[in-house]
Protein backbone atom coordinates (compact mmCIF):
# COMPACT_ATOMS: atom_id res chain seq x y z
CA UNK A 1 0.00 0.00 0.00
CA UNK A 2 1.92 3.01 -1.34
CA UNK A 3 0.13 5.43 0.09
CA UNK A 4 1.06 4.30 3.21
CA UNK A 5 4.68 5.58 5.25
CA UNK A 6 7.18 3.41 5.17
CA UNK A 7 7.69 3.21 9.04
CA UNK A 8 3.86 2.22 9.15
CA UNK A 9 4.01 -0.14 7.04
CA UNK A 10 6.87 -2.24 8.87
CA UNK A 11 5.49 -1.94 12.01
CA UNK A 12 2.24 -3.38 10.49
CA UNK A 13 4.23 -6.17 9.18
CA UNK A 14 6.19 -6.50 12.23
CA UNK A 15 3.19 -7.42 14.49
CA UNK A 16 1.62 -9.10 11.60
CA UNK A 17 4.71 -11.89 12.06
CA UNK A 18 3.47 -12.58 16.04
CA UNK A 19 1.08 -15.72 16.83
CA UNK A 20 -2.43 -15.04 16.78
CA UNK A 21 -2.05 -11.08 15.40
CA UNK A 22 -3.48 -11.22 11.89
CA UNK A 23 -3.25 -7.79 9.48
CA UNK A 24 -6.47 -6.20 10.74
CA UNK A 25 -5.08 -6.37 14.32
CA UNK A 26 -1.70 -4.96 13.28
CA UNK A 27 -2.88 -2.06 11.72
CA UNK A 28 -5.04 -1.90 14.80
CA UNK A 29 -2.02 -2.14 17.41
CA UNK A 30 -0.05 0.39 14.86
CA UNK A 31 -2.57 2.85 14.79
CA UNK A 32 -2.82 2.83 18.64
CA UNK A 33 0.82 3.42 18.88
CA UNK A 34 0.65 6.05 16.83
CA UNK A 35 -1.49 8.20 18.61
CA UNK A 36 0.72 7.23 21.90
CA UNK A 37 3.74 9.91 22.87
CA UNK A 38 6.85 9.64 20.72
CA UNK A 39 8.96 8.70 23.70
CA UNK A 40 6.24 6.03 25.10
CA UNK A 41 6.92 4.31 21.82
CA UNK A 42 10.32 4.59 21.56
CA UNK A 43 10.62 2.96 24.98
CA UNK A 44 8.38 -0.13 23.74
CA UNK A 45 10.94 -0.19 20.98
CA UNK A 46 13.81 -0.20 23.08
CA UNK A 47 12.54 -2.57 26.31
CA UNK A 48 11.76 -5.20 22.78
CA UNK A 49 15.04 -4.62 21.35
CA UNK A 50 17.13 -5.71 24.66
CA UNK A 51 14.73 -8.72 25.15
CA UNK A 52 17.21 -11.14 24.15
CA UNK A 53 19.77 -9.36 26.05
CA UNK A 54 22.14 -11.26 28.77
CA UNK A 55 19.92 -13.73 29.10
CA UNK A 56 21.64 -17.88 29.22
CA UNK A 57 20.45 -21.08 30.31
CA UNK A 58 20.14 -21.82 34.04
CA UNK A 59 23.35 -24.16 34.07
CA UNK A 60 20.79 -26.38 36.35
CA UNK A 61 17.13 -26.53 35.13
CA UNK A 62 17.41 -25.05 31.60
CA UNK A 63 15.30 -22.17 32.91
CA UNK A 64 15.92 -18.40 31.29
CA UNK A 65 18.20 -16.14 33.61
CA UNK A 66 20.79 -13.37 33.91
CA UNK A 67 22.73 -15.73 35.78
CA UNK A 68 24.82 -19.15 35.87
CA UNK A 69 21.86 -20.55 37.99
CA UNK A 70 18.43 -18.94 37.78
CA UNK A 71 16.41 -17.54 40.68
CA UNK A 72 14.69 -20.75 41.43
CA UNK A 73 17.62 -22.93 41.68
CA UNK A 74 19.18 -20.47 43.73
CA UNK A 75 16.96 -19.73 46.05
CA UNK A 76 17.76 -22.11 49.19
CA UNK A 77 14.25 -22.25 50.60
CA UNK A 78 12.85 -24.31 47.69
CA UNK A 79 13.84 -27.77 47.45
CA UNK A 80 16.10 -29.47 44.88
CA UNK A 81 14.49 -33.18 46.00
CA UNK A 82 11.50 -32.46 43.49
CA UNK A 83 11.80 -31.35 39.71
CA UNK A 84 8.91 -30.79 38.08
CA UNK A 85 9.57 -31.11 34.09
CA UNK A 86 8.09 -28.37 31.71
CA UNK A 87 7.77 -28.29 27.86
CA UNK A 88 8.81 -24.48 28.04
CA UNK A 89 9.57 -21.78 30.50
CA UNK A 90 5.66 -20.52 29.55
CA UNK A 91 4.67 -23.42 31.85
CA UNK A 92 6.74 -22.57 34.27
CA UNK A 93 5.60 -18.88 34.37
CA UNK A 94 2.06 -20.98 35.11
CA UNK A 95 3.06 -23.00 37.66
CA UNK A 96 5.13 -20.63 39.79
CA UNK A 97 2.19 -18.42 39.36
CA UNK A 98 -0.57 -21.02 40.93
CA UNK A 99 2.51 -20.40 44.01
CA UNK A 100 2.20 -23.79 45.46
CA UNK A 101 5.29 -25.38 44.58
CA UNK A 102 8.24 -24.95 46.01
CA UNK A 103 10.64 -27.70 44.40
CA UNK A 104 12.76 -26.91 41.13
CA UNK A 105 12.13 -27.51 37.52
CA UNK A 106 13.74 -28.71 34.13
CA UNK A 107 12.96 -26.77 31.37
CA UNK A 108 12.86 -29.13 28.47
CA UNK A 109 12.81 -26.60 25.36
CA UNK A 110 10.63 -28.48 23.29
CA UNK A 111 8.93 -31.40 23.09
CA UNK A 112 9.46 -35.10 21.42
CA UNK A 113 7.40 -34.69 17.89
CA UNK A 114 8.38 -36.43 15.00
CA UNK A 115 5.66 -35.09 12.97
CA UNK A 116 7.54 -31.79 13.32
CA UNK A 117 10.80 -32.95 13.19
CA UNK A 118 11.49 -33.01 16.79
CA UNK A 119 13.47 -35.75 18.59
CA UNK A 120 15.05 -35.95 22.03
CA UNK A 121 18.29 -34.54 20.52
CA UNK A 122 17.20 -31.77 19.91
CA UNK A 123 15.93 -31.26 23.82
CA UNK A 124 17.12 -30.64 27.12
CA UNK A 125 16.91 -34.04 27.73
CA UNK A 126 20.68 -35.53 28.52
CA UNK A 127 21.31 -32.57 30.30
CA UNK A 128 18.01 -34.11 32.49
CA UNK A 129 19.34 -37.27 32.87
CA UNK A 130 23.05 -35.90 33.83
CA UNK A 131 21.20 -34.33 36.28
CA UNK A 132 19.15 -36.87 37.60
CA UNK A 133 22.09 -39.08 38.02
CA UNK A 134 24.86 -36.95 39.87
CA UNK A 135 21.97 -34.97 41.50
CA UNK A 136 19.99 -34.55 44.36
CA UNK A 137 16.29 -35.35 42.99
CA UNK A 138 14.06 -38.16 44.63
CA UNK A 139 11.57 -37.35 42.26
CA UNK A 140 10.28 -35.87 38.89
CA UNK A 141 6.73 -34.74 38.31
CA UNK A 142 6.06 -34.61 34.43
CA UNK A 143 4.24 -31.53 33.77
CA UNK A 144 3.53 -31.97 30.27
CA UNK A 145 0.55 -31.60 27.85
CA UNK A 146 -1.82 -34.41 28.35
CA UNK A 147 -1.21 -35.00 24.31
CA UNK A 148 0.47 -37.88 22.36
CA UNK A 149 3.38 -36.06 22.20
CA UNK A 150 3.64 -34.99 25.58
CA UNK A 151 2.93 -39.04 26.78
CA UNK A 152 6.11 -39.98 24.23
CA UNK A 153 8.18 -37.58 25.82
CA UNK A 154 7.36 -38.38 29.61
CA UNK A 155 7.72 -42.31 28.33
CA UNK A 156 11.07 -41.54 26.79
CA UNK A 157 12.73 -39.96 29.57
CA UNK A 158 11.54 -42.99 32.39
CA UNK A 159 12.88 -45.10 29.93
CA UNK A 160 16.71 -43.16 29.86
CA UNK A 161 16.20 -43.67 33.86
CA UNK A 162 15.65 -47.32 34.80
CA UNK A 163 18.11 -48.45 37.09
CA UNK A 164 17.92 -44.82 38.67
CA UNK A 165 15.93 -44.93 41.81
CA UNK A 166 14.01 -41.62 41.03
CA UNK A 167 10.53 -42.07 41.43
CA UNK A 168 8.88 -40.38 38.54
CA UNK A 169 4.90 -38.70 38.69
CA UNK A 170 2.52 -37.00 36.33
CA UNK A 171 0.12 -33.94 36.98
CA UNK A 172 -3.57 -35.58 37.92
CA UNK A 173 -6.06 -35.43 35.04
CA UNK A 174 -9.83 -34.80 35.13
CA UNK A 175 -12.29 -31.84 35.44
CA UNK A 176 -10.86 -28.60 35.94
CA UNK A 177 -12.17 -26.35 38.42
CA UNK A 178 -14.81 -24.29 37.20
CA UNK A 179 -15.32 -26.47 34.72
CA UNK A 180 -18.65 -27.58 33.37
CA UNK A 181 -19.31 -31.66 33.22
CA UNK A 182 -21.86 -31.26 30.37
CA UNK A 183 -19.06 -29.17 28.27
CA UNK A 184 -16.25 -31.55 29.20
CA UNK A 185 -15.03 -33.97 26.41
CA UNK A 186 -15.23 -37.44 26.64
CA UNK A 187 -11.46 -38.62 27.16
CA UNK A 188 -11.44 -36.19 30.39
CA UNK A 189 -14.69 -37.82 31.58
CA UNK A 190 -12.63 -40.98 31.03
CA UNK A 191 -9.63 -39.73 32.84
CA UNK A 192 -11.51 -38.69 35.72
CA UNK A 193 -13.62 -41.34 36.10
CA UNK A 194 -10.39 -43.68 36.30
CA UNK A 195 -8.75 -41.45 38.33
CA UNK A 196 -11.60 -40.87 41.13
CA UNK A 197 -10.72 -40.58 44.79
CA UNK A 198 -12.30 -41.48 47.85
CA UNK A 199 -14.62 -38.47 49.26
CA UNK B 1 7.30 -12.34 39.50
CA UNK B 2 11.21 -12.60 40.73
CA UNK B 3 12.03 -15.36 38.81
CA UNK B 4 11.79 -14.18 35.51
CA UNK B 5 14.35 -12.20 34.26
CA UNK B 6 13.47 -7.99 34.39
CA UNK B 7 14.01 -7.84 30.42
CA UNK B 8 11.41 -10.54 29.67
CA UNK B 9 8.93 -9.08 32.67
CA UNK B 10 9.21 -5.59 31.15
CA UNK B 11 8.35 -6.93 27.91
CA UNK B 12 5.60 -8.80 28.95
CA UNK B 13 4.89 -5.32 30.18
CA UNK B 14 4.98 -3.45 27.28
CA UNK B 15 2.85 -6.10 25.38
CA UNK B 16 0.13 -6.53 27.66
CA UNK B 17 -0.61 -2.55 27.17
CA UNK B 18 -1.62 -2.95 23.95
CA UNK B 19 -5.43 -3.07 23.31
CA UNK B 20 -6.58 -6.47 22.90
CA UNK B 21 -3.65 -7.84 24.13
CA UNK B 22 -3.57 -9.66 27.89
CA UNK B 23 -1.42 -10.82 30.63
CA UNK B 24 -1.30 -14.45 29.20
CA UNK B 25 -1.14 -13.02 25.43
CA UNK B 26 1.58 -10.72 26.23
CA UNK B 27 3.41 -13.53 27.94
CA UNK B 28 2.48 -15.92 25.00
CA UNK B 29 4.24 -13.31 22.85
CA UNK B 30 7.26 -12.42 24.07
CA UNK B 31 8.37 -16.10 24.87
CA UNK B 32 7.55 -16.28 21.42
CA UNK B 33 10.01 -13.96 20.81
CA UNK B 34 12.63 -15.69 22.91
CA UNK B 35 12.53 -18.25 20.67
CA UNK B 36 13.22 -16.17 17.49
CA UNK B 37 17.29 -14.70 16.91
CA UNK B 38 18.45 -12.05 18.71
CA UNK B 39 18.58 -10.37 15.15
CA UNK B 40 15.27 -10.80 14.01
CA UNK B 41 14.03 -9.67 17.86
CA UNK B 42 16.11 -6.55 17.49
CA UNK B 43 14.86 -5.80 14.29
CA UNK B 44 11.30 -5.95 15.47
CA UNK B 45 12.06 -3.32 18.55
CA UNK B 46 14.16 -0.94 16.25
CA UNK B 47 11.06 -0.64 13.64
CA UNK B 48 8.75 -0.17 16.58
CA UNK B 49 11.30 2.53 18.11
CA UNK B 50 11.16 4.46 14.51
CA UNK B 51 7.44 4.25 13.91
CA UNK B 52 6.63 7.89 14.40
CA UNK B 53 9.73 9.03 12.58
CA UNK B 54 9.53 11.77 10.19
CA UNK B 55 5.76 11.51 10.12
CA UNK B 56 3.80 14.88 9.79
CA UNK B 57 0.21 15.47 9.03
CA UNK B 58 -0.66 16.38 5.34
CA UNK B 59 -1.43 19.81 5.32
CA UNK B 60 -4.44 19.34 3.05
CA UNK B 61 -6.12 15.98 4.78
CA UNK B 62 -4.65 15.88 7.63
CA UNK B 63 -3.44 12.06 6.79
CA UNK B 64 0.11 11.13 8.30
CA UNK B 65 2.84 10.62 5.28
CA UNK B 66 6.17 12.19 5.20
CA UNK B 67 6.00 14.67 3.42
CA UNK B 68 3.99 18.19 3.33
CA UNK B 69 1.36 16.62 0.82
CA UNK B 70 0.43 13.05 1.70
CA UNK B 71 0.44 10.50 -1.02
CA UNK B 72 -3.09 10.46 -1.90
CA UNK B 73 -3.03 14.38 -2.42
CA UNK B 74 0.00 14.43 -4.74
CA UNK B 75 -1.53 11.79 -6.66
CA UNK B 76 -2.43 13.78 -9.54
CA UNK B 77 -4.90 10.86 -11.05
CA UNK B 78 -7.15 11.18 -7.77
CA UNK B 79 -9.88 13.49 -7.96
CA UNK B 80 -10.27 16.56 -5.81
CA UNK B 81 -13.40 17.72 -6.14
CA UNK B 82 -14.55 14.25 -3.67
CA UNK B 83 -13.82 14.42 -0.38
CA UNK B 84 -14.20 11.28 2.16
CA UNK B 85 -14.49 12.48 5.75
CA UNK B 86 -13.06 9.70 8.00
CA UNK B 87 -12.77 9.28 11.71
CA UNK B 88 -8.88 8.16 12.22
CA UNK B 89 -6.38 7.01 9.24
CA UNK B 90 -7.38 2.85 9.93
CA UNK B 91 -10.55 4.02 8.09
CA UNK B 92 -8.50 5.36 5.25
CA UNK B 93 -6.84 1.79 5.35
CA UNK B 94 -9.82 -0.12 5.10
CA UNK B 95 -11.50 2.08 1.90
CA UNK B 96 -8.38 2.19 0.42
CA UNK B 97 -8.06 -1.73 0.45
CA UNK B 98 -12.11 -1.74 -0.63
CA UNK B 99 -9.52 0.05 -3.69
CA UNK B 100 -12.89 1.55 -5.81
CA UNK B 101 -12.79 5.74 -4.32
CA UNK B 102 -10.21 7.61 -6.06
CA UNK B 103 -11.17 10.85 -4.57
CA UNK B 104 -9.37 12.95 -1.66
CA UNK B 105 -9.61 12.25 2.21
CA UNK B 106 -10.14 14.29 5.04
CA UNK B 107 -9.00 12.61 8.51
CA UNK B 108 -10.67 14.30 11.77
CA UNK B 109 -8.52 12.50 14.19
CA UNK B 110 -11.35 11.75 16.22
CA UNK B 111 -15.01 12.04 16.53
CA UNK B 112 -17.07 14.34 18.68
CA UNK B 113 -17.78 12.18 22.07
CA UNK B 114 -19.26 14.39 24.88
CA UNK B 115 -18.89 11.38 27.02
CA UNK B 116 -15.22 11.00 26.59
CA UNK B 117 -14.79 14.80 26.73
CA UNK B 118 -13.48 15.13 22.98
CA UNK B 119 -15.49 18.21 21.20
CA UNK B 120 -15.09 19.59 18.00
CA UNK B 121 -11.79 21.98 18.33
CA UNK B 122 -9.91 18.76 19.35
CA UNK B 123 -10.74 17.26 16.11
CA UNK B 124 -9.37 18.50 12.45
CA UNK B 125 -12.62 20.18 11.65
CA UNK B 126 -11.94 23.53 11.52
CA UNK B 127 -9.30 22.47 8.64
CA UNK B 128 -11.88 20.40 6.69
CA UNK B 129 -14.26 23.78 7.07
CA UNK B 130 -11.43 26.18 5.31
CA UNK B 131 -10.16 23.57 3.03
CA UNK B 132 -14.02 23.57 1.73
CA UNK B 133 -14.51 27.16 1.71
CA UNK B 134 -10.91 27.67 0.27
CA UNK B 135 -10.85 24.62 -2.28
CA UNK B 136 -12.11 22.59 -4.76
CA UNK B 137 -14.38 20.13 -3.33
CA UNK B 138 -18.05 19.12 -4.34
CA UNK B 139 -18.71 16.43 -2.40
CA UNK B 140 -17.82 15.74 1.05
CA UNK B 141 -18.89 11.95 1.85
CA UNK B 142 -18.89 11.40 5.93
CA UNK B 143 -17.23 7.81 6.02
CA UNK B 144 -18.28 7.63 9.68
CA UNK B 145 -18.89 5.00 11.99
CA UNK B 146 -22.90 4.88 12.01
CA UNK B 147 -23.08 5.13 15.89
CA UNK B 148 -24.57 8.23 17.76
CA UNK B 149 -21.10 10.54 18.09
CA UNK B 150 -20.50 9.71 13.90
CA UNK B 151 -24.33 11.37 13.63
CA UNK B 152 -23.38 14.48 15.64
CA UNK B 153 -19.89 14.70 13.65
CA UNK B 154 -21.41 14.60 10.37
CA UNK B 155 -24.14 16.89 11.43
CA UNK B 156 -21.49 19.22 13.26
CA UNK B 157 -19.79 19.79 10.41
CA UNK B 158 -22.81 20.27 7.68
CA UNK B 159 -24.62 23.03 9.81
CA UNK B 160 -20.88 24.79 9.80
CA UNK B 161 -20.73 24.51 6.00
CA UNK B 162 -24.59 26.38 5.83
CA UNK B 163 -24.49 28.77 3.08
CA UNK B 164 -21.01 26.75 0.99
CA UNK B 165 -22.17 25.05 -2.27
CA UNK B 166 -20.81 21.66 -1.21
CA UNK B 167 -23.07 18.46 -1.22
CA UNK B 168 -23.01 16.77 1.61
CA UNK B 169 -23.50 12.62 1.84
CA UNK B 170 -22.70 9.51 3.56
CA UNK B 171 -22.08 6.02 3.08
CA UNK B 172 -25.53 3.69 2.71
CA UNK B 173 -26.50 1.59 5.90
CA UNK B 174 -27.77 -1.86 5.68
CA UNK B 175 -26.79 -5.91 5.47
CA UNK B 176 -23.26 -6.02 4.85
CA UNK B 177 -22.21 -8.55 1.72
CA UNK B 178 -22.00 -12.23 3.14
CA UNK B 179 -23.86 -10.99 6.79
CA UNK B 180 -26.55 -13.13 7.81
CA UNK B 181 -30.49 -11.68 7.93
CA UNK B 182 -31.40 -13.99 10.78
CA UNK B 183 -28.12 -12.29 12.91
CA UNK B 184 -28.80 -8.65 11.59
CA UNK B 185 -29.73 -6.25 14.49
CA UNK B 186 -33.07 -4.72 14.32
CA UNK B 187 -31.44 -0.94 13.95
CA UNK B 188 -29.78 -2.82 11.15
CA UNK B 189 -32.73 -4.16 9.69
CA UNK B 190 -34.91 -1.20 9.66
CA UNK B 191 -31.86 1.13 7.74
CA UNK B 192 -31.98 -1.54 5.27
CA UNK B 193 -36.09 -1.40 4.50
CA UNK B 194 -35.75 2.28 5.03
CA UNK B 195 -33.33 2.57 2.05
CA UNK B 196 -34.62 -0.08 -0.38
CA UNK B 197 -33.34 0.26 -3.86
CA UNK B 198 -35.51 -0.95 -7.08
CA UNK B 199 -34.68 -4.16 -8.37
Amino acid sequence: MSFIPKNIEQTIEEFSKLPGIGQKSAERLTFYLLRKKTSHVQQFGEIVSKLKDNLKYCKSCQNLGTEDLCAICRNPERDASTVCVVEEMLDLVALEKANDFKGHYHVLHGIISPVDGVGPDELKIVELINRVKEGTAKELIFALNPSIEGEATAAYITRALVGTNIKTTRLARGIPIGGDLEYADSQTLKKAFEGRVEY
